[in-house]
């Protein structure tokens, strides 16, 4: 676990910069009472919210939508055990306005694997946090 | 999001196995009814299950004390676009027995910061699910 004096803590506009640097992040959501978590695809939004594709009736569409859910992004040096870590919490929803979903068609999230059909969820980003892990080397 | 098709299975001795490669994690669970993911580092117990190292009295240790979390790691190659993702889903609990916490206090997770005193906390292995992306050129 990282103690607090080991961390920067990073601003919006970092966060925002670091996450548009990977391209996978993790969704964070709660299924049969349960924590559950998914690897995705994303992108962010202009207005910084985050973007991720999936299947339409996917069991992560029926357990996100209309739900607080969290995403997370890192990128860790194991060799300089150094590092960032960014969690965007706020509420997901299916994108259905036409105007975003032509302006997106484009621009908006790939998946790696592509998606004969597919549905756009947004994280509106209400709460951001993120964390530099400043290396064993640093002073606290 | 990646279709079904798109992966692989893995069974649990390569979850095991992928999940030695890796010094980081993300321990996923609830605080204050919302879902929550902090990265951690962590090793395997003989038993296959996931120990976690972090400071006493920690907001961690009170969320997940007890209770059911999921544990994820995984490593992408956004070149290939290739990877793998495992989640292991159990019980968490602090690590009280004076047996285990000697014998773990050697070989068991070290924080990449040193924690002058800390806690282990060990996520059971109840549930775990393991896949492979196979990456755009392979056959589904």
């Amino acid at each position: 676990m990282f103690t607090d004096d080991a961390f920067r803590p990073l601003d919006r506009q970092e966060c925002l910069r670091l996450l548009a640097k990977v391209p996978v992040g993790r969704v964070v959501y709660t299924l049969r009472a349960l924590p559950a978590v998914l690897p995705v695809n994303f992108t962010l939004d202009t207005d910084a919210s985050v973007l991720l594709r999936t299947a339409p009736g996917s069991e992560l569409v029926h357990a996100v939508d209309g739900f607080v859910v969290a995403f997370e992004a890192d990128d860790f040096d194991p060799v300089a055990r150094t590092g960032w870590s960014v969690i965007v919490t706020g509420r997901a929803s299916v994108v259905t306005d036409p105007a975003d979903l032509a302006r997106l068609s484009g621009t908006g999230p790939a998946s790696w694997m592509p998606l004969p059909d597919s549905v756009l969820i947004r994280i509106e980003w209400e709460l951001v946090t993120g964390r530099e892990l400043l290396g064993a080397c640093s002073a606290a």
